[in-house]
């Protein structure tokens, strides 16, 4: 296989704005390369997906402080939706609710984002990261 | 080396009860496929496998807020702790306390979990891990 | 390309003092391997790596109770900038700023430590990171 090919898997777990912009933008870039994306949706990354909630403000890091913050919100970057969005037009990016976090959530699929794909278990989603890379955000 | 028979190492920093849960739950998958598991604990994560301390209430990330941390709660799911026991015995778990987080936090071998089956120094973490996945949780 | 030449790619976005000593400690583990270590500065850790602030206290983890912060900060261990430096000088180790977090923060390169070796987009970052390892911190 070549080493372009090799998927990159990320398993978000965090659900704030910055996080999600830093797993978008690592998508972006992986997308654009060439190499497939497999997004494994957990806890509070998780319910950032929920139909209706994509665009909400979903906090920062706990380390955003005052004098920081503001320079991360006028940021004139694209939503993470949106990266994600255009890395789907451009490659092969396949976004999974993780069925765990799903049921602790009390969650269906009609009740998330049409970004997410399907809904899956870790096992399925272990295969599929096969000898890529695993990055947990 | 046949890709499925690559080790999968999870570096765990944090010790909050769904970090721990989440990096349980990789653990069994990837056991559950014949991989080899490594894991290093270091600073809040190795303060959970303290003798006596596995079952204390380890908090959640902050960013479980009143309106979640319930449902986390209440999740019917085994406890972390459970899961290791369990990827133990179906395939080959290797946990390891940071021997820079024993020292840090005045640790003997004595005082940890025996879930935890030794002590070592990152190169020999580095080492283990191989040409597998690392994963920082 | 024999495995322990992989690269191990570190992406830093926690810019909190344990987190920068955590991926500076398996830089010198993966440097002493004789491998090159990719580190690629985001969000918060871009700004722990501005010049003048490296040895400023960027607080720990919001984890780090008043129980166990004091071990932490008391531990004679080394500054996580001397353990990047000391990794530079025995290995191959190469740090760049994310050009998307320098926009955000108005950050221009004379603005950052020496300890930088330049600025880079993501997709340069994708491209070195190559077969080897990608860790999120």
């Amino acid at each position: 296989m070549d080493e372009q090919e090799r998927p990159l898997s990320l398993v978000l777990f965090s659900g704030t704005d910055d996080k999600l912009s830093a797993a978008a933008v690592l998508t972006v870039g992986a997308a654009v390369m060439g190499r497939p994306v497999n997004i494994f949706l957990q806890y509070y990354a998780l319910r950032a997906f929920r139909a209706g909630k994509v665009h909400a403000d979903h906090a920062l890091a706990w380390e955003a402080t005052d004098a920081v913050a503001p320079d991360i919100r006028a940021h004139p970057g694209q939503h993470w939706s949106e990266l994600l969005k255009q890395a789907k037009e451009v490659g092969e990016v396949n976004i999974q609710a993780c069925a765990l976090s799903m049921d602790m959530f009390h969650l269906r699929p009609a009740d998330l984002d049409p970004l997410v794909d399907g809904v899956e278990g870790v096992a399925a989603f272990m295969a599929s990261a096969s000898d890529g890379q695993v990055v947990f955000i």
